[in-house]
């Protein structure tokens, strides 16, 4: 029997309400395969600061240490609280970056994906959706501006200045390319790659970089696109995406966008893979303005349990039949309050109900 | 009478063709008002860089000086021909950013309007346009990424790398929030400041710099948005937004998103002001692939004029009459190749046309 250990940090908002969904999951999984998964709950976010002084506390990088896998709920406070905490040891800055540091986790695997039948969850017109939309935005996820030098102060003439470096060298670019071209490559043969060369230098490097690595791949056809014109296309015609890729603030904000065309964050797993370890994650907050109400939508994270079965545990058969548990209930016609809009016509389910049938199809 | 001179840099691509039609609506607002508009045409971008070496060549530059606005066309080649532009002295580079800095326009003001009489081409459900989308978006246009320095080399490790820096100090900061502010007063005193506090430590001083000025403006309300949250928010809910402001690289990609919800980028002018001179510019590119055809909307380049009747010449009254007169056309059931879709029941007339029927509701 495989034994694998799974560092489950619930994190903040309505992070333990739907991360107590996904852990329901994995003891479904573990019953029928020929794998035992070790628990190892960790304290991890604002709760974690307000507990210990530590966003990211010892013990909890210990036992992330000797996990298997991370599974992480969204972390963070609303803008009014988080200035309670001092900021450097803000959740994001004390125990996100760390831990995406600590790993390496430079590979950032975002789907959007939208089948036709949730096509009503969307803001965007059903012809725009068409038969569904289906894309992956690999985002690099430990380099650039988020980790670059940052330097706060006053100036000669007197006036307060901050500067921050986005930092990049052929090789970061090198292995996110690898994963990108990877992935299309197993995928429709498509990548889109998004930059800024007409401004940006590390776009002139990425760029480059992109195309030595294209010669690798010579049956992905790669499409350069500026980031900008990114964001309008990803409004107007979604589906002509397959796999992108993108530097990590860009991918902050497009994958986001992402969440957008769905409909909701709620609807967006994700996996963080470095060379070691892998931990995987909702792409949106903690939203602590529905946290302890029952009614958030746990398919983001049961959707990174999904990712966590295919990646870390070589398990892709049961992560499809995730996928497809999930969007079985949707279909079946149930959603949460945070999901569906009244009027149309969904039956709401709370946060442990939805569990429970994702449960049950299973 | 009064008398302006105007720098007309029609730019590449479409640019020719939609300036021309701008240029009509001028000669139209000349011939009724006690004005004169001197037009002083001059090269700029790749054309001018294929003419004579220079993207933004000497005399151009001599003519935007002694110009009382400018009005700018797009500029750019497509991804491959750039290439044939050595990096610094494409049209981005070597034209528009040099232009931004010589007359210091930190402002952009970019608005994302669509009367509800415009919905259908927008690819969002008529329910989440409801009465109209109604933003603007304040982007500081001379700080941060695009201005700070770069370095391309070789590190120790013998790696190519690449470092660029993202500064903003609190004048650049103040100056931008106080445009913001003051226009944000002027409409539904609701202002929408996004950042990314979380990881930035730019947004930090960006946020406490718009706190200090928000005690200037104390009718004015705040709500603070990471930027990956506006990013979804533009989505699923546009009208939620009135002005909303943001750093130069933030405001690049939204403003671009804007385009998208819209339906085309083709509806977004812009207008860019400094302390002594302002330029207006449409906030697309030069769509090399349809340039030449007589297909491309000229909304964009038409509403720049409307902007520049109102910022530069104080002729608010005018420039509503060609926000009207556009807007006519459309509801006359009257569109663009590049914009209507087939089928949509609209009658597609060429660009010239477009600008004639405007100069005819006029
Ligand atoms: C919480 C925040 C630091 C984080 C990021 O910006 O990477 C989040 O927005 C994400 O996209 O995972
Ligand atoms: C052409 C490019 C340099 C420019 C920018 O990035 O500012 C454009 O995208 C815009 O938004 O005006």
């Amino acid at each position: 029997m495989k034994q694998y250990k799974i560092a489950i940090l619930a994190g903040d908002g309505i992070g333990p309400e739907i991360t107590a969904e996904a852990v329901k999951v994995l003891k479904v999984i573990e019953e029928r395969n020929d794998v035992s998964f070790e628990l190892l709950p960790a304290s991890f976010g604002a709760c974690a600061y307000f507990e210990s002084g530590s966003a990211f506390p010892h013990q909890t990088k210990a036992i992330c240490d000797e996990a298997d896998a991370i599974l992480k709920g969204p972390i963070g406070l609303n803008h009014e609280d988080s200035k309670r905490i001092p900021i450097d040891e803000q959740p994001e800055r004390g125990a996100l970056l760390p831990l995406r540091r600590r790993y390496n986790t430079y590979a950032n695997f975002r789907p959007v994906s939208l089948p036709k039948s949730l096509a009503h969850f969307s803001p965007l017109k059903p012809e725009v959706i068409g038969e569904g939309i289906d894309l992956i935005i690999v985002r690099e996820l430990v380099g650039g501006l988020y980790f670059g030098e940052k330097e706060m102060g006053v100036n000669d003439a007197g006036l307060r200045y901050v500067r921050e470096t986005l930092e990049y060298d052929e090789a970061q670019i090198y292995q996110i390319m690898q994963q990108a071209f990877k992935l299309a490559d197993k995928r429709r043969k498509l990548l889109h790659n998004i930059h800024k060369s007409n401004v940006l230098k590390s776009s002139v490097l990425w760029n480059e970089v992109m195309e030595e690595v294209a010669k690798e791949y010579p049956d992905v056809q790669v499409v350069n696109m500026l980031v900008d014109a990114a964001a309008t296309a990803l409004c107007l015609k979604p589906t002509q995406f397959d796999v992108m890729v993108m530097e990590n603030m860009f991918g902050d904000i497009l994958s986001d966008q992402g969440g957008g065309i769905l409909g909701s964050l709620g609807l967006m797993p994700s996996a963080c893979i470095g060379p070691d370890k892998a931990y995987y994650e909702p792409s949106h907050g903690s939203a602590p303005d529905i946290a302890g109400k029952n009614i958030a939508n746990p398919y983001s994270m049961i959707g990174s349990v999904a990712m966590m079965l295919e990646n870390s545990f070589d398990m892709a058969a049961e992560a499809k039949n995730v996928w497809a548990a999930m969007q079985g209930v949707f279909a079946d016609g149930y959603s949460t309050a945070d999901l569906s809009k009244p009027g149309s016509g969904v039956t709401m389910i709370s946060t442990v109900e939805f569990g429970d049938k994702v449960v049950e199809k299973l």
